[in-house]
């Protein structure tokens, strides 16, 4: 396996988890507890290609600064790998396996799929430190029914029927099981959600939780995410999600319309935490791609996971006569590490200002190295149709990527060129899209969007987190410092215009 | 408007149907009669963009030559337009429109969408002369629910309930409305179909027709295809289809699932003929997309259609468990295209040989000029995983577009790369994708892959039909001339590598 260098391997991203070594992918076993936001995730520490995967580990007081800690979980042989899955608190000691003198918020629960070749069983193991040190449970498996693709258990309590209920991926059948138990060890069926929208090749990752309306904190709506991949439509791999009603046996869809949860390539496998201290529901996403995870630049690690976002449900408009009740996705306050506007030359900050029909350069790093992450929002109103706004992300070298937003009578494209005839990158893959695009309709006066870019991550979130867009990126030659935004009619406004930096480790 | 210019302009395709002059959208009208496809089809020829839409006309007797026709269907004035739209073959004069002198196979009825600002209405038009020239209906229009987004009616005799049947879009509610005719003057409303899968910003150009299945040709299964954008996961407009059954009333759709059409760009608003002479289901579409229709080079014309394609239903695997009934798509024979292969370099052709594992020019021009169009079939079977197999497909001056097919344990990833470091072009677009990619699962032992280059199309079909990729692409400095495979770990043949050439009008 060729390795080839990022040259942004020195700076890491910001404010985006990454690795110590080795290859990433999902996120597991989220869960709060005791002011402690856990993040495992799914982690081959011999290489940086998918394989042998083992849980590491990384908390947060603030969900922006991570801590690396020791593997939590690991393969008890060569040739068995410990596969996603998620921790649950078990306060009252359902399972009967912790000691009283534990205290309740230390006793946390993993449930994972056990992959050996040709059979996935789900097992869980116990810790009783809050999350640090996991011993397996000895009766393992707690749940085997001979197949070899069952897989990536998350578990939530479900009060109103009294249970642990689980959600687990019948992967090659395109089904998402539910599963019930009192103790988190005996567990009986309780019904296969088959899902509409997109099959590709198999389903991954289910993630059911309760989310509040974006209006009304006390109503709220079941969501099942589910990832799919290799052959989603955007594109090898997705996270789509359904809308609907779970009674504590079945879960059912209002509709059976595909929803996509982020409209980039590299928002995959999201799960949300358990046990969050508001109640709300925070999750995150794997920032890559089954298409071209295991060959994009690398040096030491591969792969980060997208900020962290808290979701509702909301009504959005897809055209003039139809609403869809949709996912709204909203990243985390970035407030804290937004740098102070003086250690900077900007043309404007911290307020807001309309740009001029010529190219304006809204933020230069002048001073001292960029750390290669900001933050913006636009307001953008065409004047007459088409009309287009182009935002350069460029590093001192000159090499850059460009969002563009088209606007027309029906709606805004949104495009980033990641190419390398901006990046200059000297990698370069088939697989790897040079152009990704989405499309937000045109339901709104302005549409307003919020960007975060982080070193070799771009978020993008429009119409007041309605429609969300994840795509990485490699510039050659040092991280970005400036950013330029031109227009061709269109009345555009930009604000919060911010330099983001790494926050001390916690 | 800036048009740009195609350097290939000079050079059409030699298979793929391009107006003379002007715009051209949809496929419309598609009927047989006489010995005569007739392609009617949305064409502005007063502009290179969309805008202000008429009906032009080509016929064929082989669907390979096309010949241009006068417009056969007139706006009325400039602030009318005629919208997409089908035609039927009104033998028994159900009308009563017709002269008995006139012959059962001349009696022509087109059925359209006439586009006034806020307002679309169905409406008729008569011909007696088998299709060249239409008087509109005197009392129009014969279906009108007072909409401004209520369009492109496709008709179908359906024998079993004895009535015309007409499939429209009421695009922005999702829904396709179902309505029944004895005379094709009264409509009644039979029901609504509200589908699955992608919704996006609205429906467009439904199309119901009945498909045999691959293997049983009187088995028969009810297939509607929906034409959806912008807003469709592949990125801008996209044709999805469900599979089910129609009894006169309603259509019943056997799943919730997204099935797509073709996984390309290019490849939307497909139609197919009524009244094919051996009944089977022949159809076409419009090889472009909403994303970028309006700004590809140009000089005279813009857009193609797609190969006419045969379509039949065939149980596909998706993996090892799951079957799905998809629709298969095959080009209909090029076999009578096919240039003598003395007329041309070629390493080897007419028969089968295998790669070796260095680059192999299998096709070379170098006598006269190429005609740009190829067909090839491969057979890729992959040793280890990852293998890859590139094509290479470049003019003269050494610009070329490239088809990569990546083979893991999963399945095989196809990607074109159509981006301007191979293409050379000038014109760069950043809704215009520079890698597009499609993927097919691993549930067969090889994948057979048969791909046609026509100047500047490009069309794939893998796995015997299951899965099509249709894509344009844009050289600079003159067409392919040259096809030159390379691998990497794979066991692959090529065979049937034919030059194509345009055939005389008929």
């Amino acid at each position: 396996m060729t390795v080839i260098a990022n040259r942004n391997e020195g700076q890491r991203p910001a404010l985006h988890f990454t690795p110590k070594i080795g290859f990433m992918n999902d996120p597991n076993g989220l869960v709060y507890s005791k002011g402690v936001w856990h993040l495992y995730y799914q982690l081959n520490d011999r290489n940086l290609v998918a394989g042998h995967p083992e849980w590491g580990h990384a908390t947060s007081t603030d969900l922006l600064t991570w801590k690396w800690h020791e593997k939590a979980i690991k393969a008890p042989s060569d040739h068995e790998s410990i596969f996603s899955g998620c921790c649950v608190v078990d306060c009252n000691n359902t399972s009967g396996e912790f000691d009283e003198s534990t205290g309740s918020d230390d006793r946390i629960v993993a449930i994972y799929t056990l992959h050996t070749q040709g059979h996935q069983t789900q097992d869980i193991a116990f810790s009783s430190d809050g999350g640090y040190i996991f011993t397996p449970y000895k009766h393992n498996p707690v749940l085997d029914i001979g197949w070899a693709d069952f897989r990536d258990p998350k578990v939530l309590w479900h009060a109103l029927s009294n249970q642990w209920v689980m959600v687990v991926a019948k992967c090659h059948q395109f089904k998402v099981g539910f599963y019930g138990s009192p103790d988190l060890v005996h567990w009986h069926h309780l019904s296969d959600f088959e899902g509409a929208g997109v099959r590709g090749y198999q389903y991954e990752m289910p993630n059911l939780v309760e989310v509040p309306f974006d209006d009304d904190n006390q109503r709220k709506k079941w969501v099942l995410f589910l990832s799919i991949g290799p052959g989603a439509p955007l594109g090898g791999s997705f996270t789509q999600y359904y809308v609907g009603e779970f009674d504590g046996t079945t879960f059912t869809s209002d509709d059976n319309y595909l929803r996509t949860a982020d409209l980039g390539k590299d928002w995959y496998a999201a799960q949300t935490w358990f046990n969050s201290p508001d109640g709300k529901a925070y999750g995150i996403g794997w920032a890559s791609n089954w298409q071209y995870c295991n060959r994009v630049p690398a040096e030491r690690y591969r792969s980060a996971m997208s900020l962290p976002r808290k979701f509702t449900v909301r009504e959005v408009p897809l055209n003039a006569n139809t609403k869809s009740l949709s996912l709204i996705s909203r990243p985390i306050d970035l407030s804290i590490a937004r740098l102070p506007s003086n250690d900077a030359a900007m043309v404007y900050t911290n307020g807001s200002a309309k740009i001029s029909p010529s190219i304006d350069v809204i933020y230069q790093r002048h001073m001292q190295g960029s750390t290669g992450a900001f933050e913006f929002k636009l307001n953008i109103k065409s004047v007459t149709s088409p009309a287009r706004v182009t935002v350069d992300i460029a590093n001192p070298s000159g090499r850059s990527v460009q969002l563009n937003f088209v606007v027309d009578d029906q709606g805004m494209f949104i495009s980033m060129d990641r190419g390398r005839i901006r990046t200059g990158s000297s990698w370069d893959h088939p697989l790897f899209d040079d152009k990704v695009c989405m499309w937000v309709p045109s339901t709104q006066s302005v549409y307003d969007v919020h960007v975060i870019i982080d070193v070799y991550v771009c978020e993008l979130f429009a119409i007041d987190g309605a429609y969300a867009f994840t795509n990485t990126f490699f510039l050659q030659d040092g991280v970005a410092s400036t950013l330029t935004v031109s227009q061709e009619v269109t009345d555009t406004e930009v604000f919060d215009v911010y330099e983001l930096c790494p926050l001390a480790s916690a």
